[in-house]
């Protein structure tokens, strides 16, 4: 298999005369930079989650530990200094409506594209027999927070025509597979999920876009889209768009959506482009932040379509692209608070500005750097435990989604895809909400020059904010997880789940230095355990119970989850601790201010949960 | 006396032009809206606190409870249909710096601050002798409340200058009273305040504008300020400067400074503007919100200044100003957390998706609307408790400031001044964080459509972003509480404040009604008090220790003034709930779910403050 990444064009060699030279802190012009937490990283692969023991797995054989360290460091070159470099200015330039309806993309866009489609980096993951090269997922996932800390509007052009990619492979003809994605995969042609409707987001059964069978096999789809992310633009010849739309005669509500392939321009026999089709950009939205993603409103007026999947069964088909989307949500909302947390602490440690509680630390220096006062430590610190600790847990997620697909054993791959399914709500939403109240966190470390555009903290806030809204609300999110996930199959997910953590708890009890993390991860766990009985029990009484408590309930489990993920890490890191590498010491320092600091909030949590939806609900609305 | 503010001129007179219709919630093209909570600030004002029991106190024999009634509609009018409606438009157009250093705000804002003007607003609560009406603080408070709702940018313009009007009140000698206040409380002439320097902000020990005495008494001011809100605009006449400089061979640090009025026009001696002074906007931040308001750089050039109080004293004088200014950053959080909630409210109403949990609700209707669900409710619910207990708490603080300075009784002139200096910081920072939190959770509400410009609600997000930043930021405030406030005269502020509320319980305990909200107050008033024990016993150890519980504590203490609050609206509200009118029902089921959803924070705040400073000071500065 040729490993293309490992030999991808030079940044220069794309962006000569587009970012001339390298992001430099200036004292009147600064400029956030981005380095790929390539330790840490590698620390969760190898250490961690041992990925080297699953080399029986298609893909991982051709991913040994050096291959593994040699794609990363490419990943964040490309990241560093492609991607980020344009990131402020993509901010403040924004995405272009000309026209006639065509969508330029910010300065540098193009040619950072170039780069990244050149190098290979579409295909890493994706079915060989498509131009993919069939490498792990979990490394596909790693070099995607790179790209969303980077440049998260420039993330979501290639990460949605991957997932337009993934439903069509999931749910198309043979014949559709041949025709789409080999230039998909090559990044070549885009892609775009079209769902919601002004007058329908949550609620799809509403929806109101129509597709009218030509007899031809073909359809043509009349209707309008809203908040279509990276609708149109300049990065690709063409753009595949998977369209929901209601079959003339179909029954109401969800069951009566199918899924279409709608491309820009229609594709000939020959695999060559024809016609522009009838989809096009009607306007760009205005909106808070990832300005230089374009988000549409897309008109279909007689777009030509091809039903993918099965008729009605849309809804089916679309979640297929969905789950992964959910998934890369909730990484771009780790992602985002790691950008966050490198530009917030390079400010602590150079800003200068009062003394040490305890007297002057660096006494020769006319102020302190503000990193000695607690109260920013604390900030920073905060950052941290759920940092780590949301990439241990996150990849460990993402090797189950390997399993789920690649393992032989077919308990293996029910496990996994019991987890993938519990855990792709939690994920979705709490690495969002904390990635952004850790951006607005790194934001206040800089104090007032944090609201000051030219910083580019306030980006990191503005971008992250999306992310707790699209998707599925992060509301949405939890009621999935109560509603759907929790009592699927009699709870066998979580059962499964909470048997594991047991297991490994009585596995390493008589490791002493491990002590306060199993002790820790066993009290969240019987706490969620606790709040997920009172669930089963309130919620059959009244089914307002389990909304009333999903947030609480999400929370409470994604902080059983983190626990979990930073009792694995102290293990490993407690195995180099006399390395005499600091970074095993200052792992296991962070894990200790996570017990401290963070798991408090469970017992929070699950007081608010417990105290149901009467109170929640007893206004009339009308009072609002 | 002139009650100017009950004739004002109509909206009308003064925009027509400028906002022709009313705001229209349109389906293409929403526009927020802001209706003034008149009934819950009379609730307030009239049933909880009573302020027609301190008629004997100078001003409030003047507002009795029909003109305090005449007043707060006459404020709802202004705030509702002339500031509100250009506050979007003032959001997308910002402030224009002109080549020759002056600055137009946006479209609309000349007329409406000459209705605010002409109304009388600006001297609603200052010293008759100088042409206010002397009214109560407390009233100054509810409709500075309304203006910061409707329109924050707009607000911070008087705003300023009623802070520099008070500084001089209190420092100024008689001449330069008569000088500088008739014109600044007719809202004449603008004032601001210039502290920061772009190395020093916090720190100001390390600030470097110079002031050389000229020997005629003036004194030439040079150097550059950042962040100057309302620096230059187009508003008023004159803009009085109070600058912040060091005195040519004045002792190095915080002793060093002094305090000086800096007028942008010279006043001549027969009060007419003389020569334009060497104070100038060098340009205009771009910033994440507050667009609005002007946020220059000042450069003084040898500008022609006048000392404000005491030689090397200026930071006592300044903190006059800085300690309201503080208080109102905290009344702007609560503010932008209301008017989020009402329009996040309406759309709750409006908005049809999906079917409530236990079946439809409104079953003729498509989908029902999503405030049937209960975490959208939660959102609202959440809105509520902290909106309304925040209002209580403030308007209580606000009666200790006209106590503090009307009062003809020493003792209660005493404790209310402790209750000032210990409730400032906790309202700036919690009020802040909270109204920051809770305009993210309003936009929450509107899904995607929350997160486009169009709908306004990403804008009071950004604006309230602000809040947690300016006049110290909350890291500060809280370090404020823990290390002078709490320890000040023994603790006496604190203790007096605790004794108030055990007091308060055991007045009521037979009141049967209100028992839950008596247990939940002495319960996180215990909490409080356990806290304050712990920082007493450990921060003597080692300072790190107040520090590192900083924030949790004043979040801390922050619920025991919310629980206090709550207590005295449901005591007030259980003497009404059989008066037939709902509000009193709905003020007690709201305060059920404060004590259900909010209090419990309480325990986990505590417990992370008792893991104390090790965890959060253990990793080297380099490891970040």
């Amino acid at each position: 298999m040729l490993l293309r990444v490992l030999s991808p064009p030079r940044p220069g060699d794309y962006i000569a005369g587009v970012v001339d030279a390298p992001p430099t802190y200036g004292e009147t012009s600064p400029m956030t930079t981005y380095n790929a937490p390539l330790k840490d990283m590698q620390f969760v692969l190898n250490d961690v989650l041992q990925i080297s023991k699953y080399s029986n797995l298609p893909g991982f054989a051709d991913a040994p530990e050096d291959i593994v360290e040699a794609i990363l460091e490419e990943g964040a070159k490309l990241a560093g200094n492609v991607l980020h470099p344009i990131n402020q200015s993509g901010d403040k330039e924004g995405c272009t409506r000309h026209e006639d309806g065509s969508v330029t993309t910010p300065k540098g866009f193009k040619e950072a594209y170039a780069a990244y489609r050149e190098g290979g980096w579409q295909g890493l993951s994706f079915d060989p027999e498509y131009g993919g090269q069939g490498l792990p997922y979990i490394l596909a996932v790693a070099v995607g927070e790179m790209m969303s800390a980077a440049n998260m509007a420039f993330g979501m052009y290639p990460g949605l025509a991957r997932g337009a990619a993934d439903a069509i492979h999931a749910h198309g003809t043979d014949e559709q597979k041949q025709k789409y994605l080999p230039n998909m995969i090559a990044g070549e042609w885009g892609g775009t999920m079209n769902l919601t409707e002004s007058h329908c987001g949550t609620d799809l059964g509403l929806l109101r876009t129509k597709a009218i069978p030509q007899g031809d096999g073909s359809y043509k789809i009349t209707g309008t889209k809203i908040f279509i992310s990276a609708g149109e633009q300049d990065l690709t010849d063409n753009i595949i768009h998977l369209v929901l739309a209601r079959i003339e005669g179909a029954p109401e509500g969800v069951k009566g959506i199918s899924l279409f392939i709608v491309p820009k321009f229609l594709i000939n026999d020959d695999g060559s482009l024809g016609a522009r089709n009838g989809a096009s950009c009607g306007s760009i939205e205005e909106k808070m932040g990832i300005h230089a993603n374009s988000t549409c409103v897309m008109n279909y007026d007689d777009a030509t379509g091809y039903l993918l999947g099965d008729e009605h069964k849309g809804l089916r088909a679309m979640f297929t692209m969905m789950n992964e989307a959910r998934l890369g949500v909730g990484m771009q909302g780790m992602a985002i608070s790691e950008v966050a947390y490198q530009n917030g602490a390079a400010y602590a440690k150079d800003r200068l500005q009062g003394r040490g509680l305890t007297g002057p630390v660096e006494p020769e220096k006319p102020a302190d750097p503000i990193i000695v006062h607690p109260d920013v430590r604390r900030m920073l610190m905060d950052h941290r435990a759920f940092t780590e600790g949301a990439r241990g847990w996150m990849y460990w997620s993402a090797l189950h989604g390997d399993l789920q697909h690649k393992s032989e054993d077919e308990a293996t791959r029910q496990k996994s895809e019991d987890y993938m399914g519990l855990m792709t709500p939690i994920l979705k939403s709490y690495l969002t909400d904390k990635g952004y109240a850790h951006a607005t966190n790194a934001q206040q470390v800089l104090g007032g020059h944090g609201y000051i555009t030219e910083w580019g903290m306030d980006q990191f806030v503005r971008d992250a904010r999306i992310t707790m809204l699209y998707e599925g609300t992060n509301g949405i999110q939890a009621l999935d997880l109560v509603g759907r996930k929790l009592m699927k199959d009699g709870g066998r997910a979580w059962q499964t789940y909470f048997a594991e953590i047991d297991e490994f708890i009585k596995d390493n009890q008589d490791n002493e230095d491990l002590k306060p993390f199993l002790d820790g991860l066993g009290n969240v766990k019987e706490q969620t355990l606790e709040a997920t009985q009172w669930m089963g029990a309130n919620a059959m009484k009244d089914f307002n119970n389990a909304g009333a408590g999903s947030a609480d309930y999400l929370s409470l489990f994604a902080l059983t989850c983190l626990a979990y993920s930073w009792a694995m890490q102290a293990k490993a890191a407690i195995e180099k601790k006399d390395s005499g590498d600091d970074f095993y010491k200052n792992k296991l320092l962070t894990g200790q201010y996570f017990l401290d600091r963070m798991l408090p909030d469970a017992g929070m949590h699950l007081a608010k949960l417990k105290t149901g939806a009467k109170s929640m609900m007893a206004l009339p609305a009308e009072a609002f």
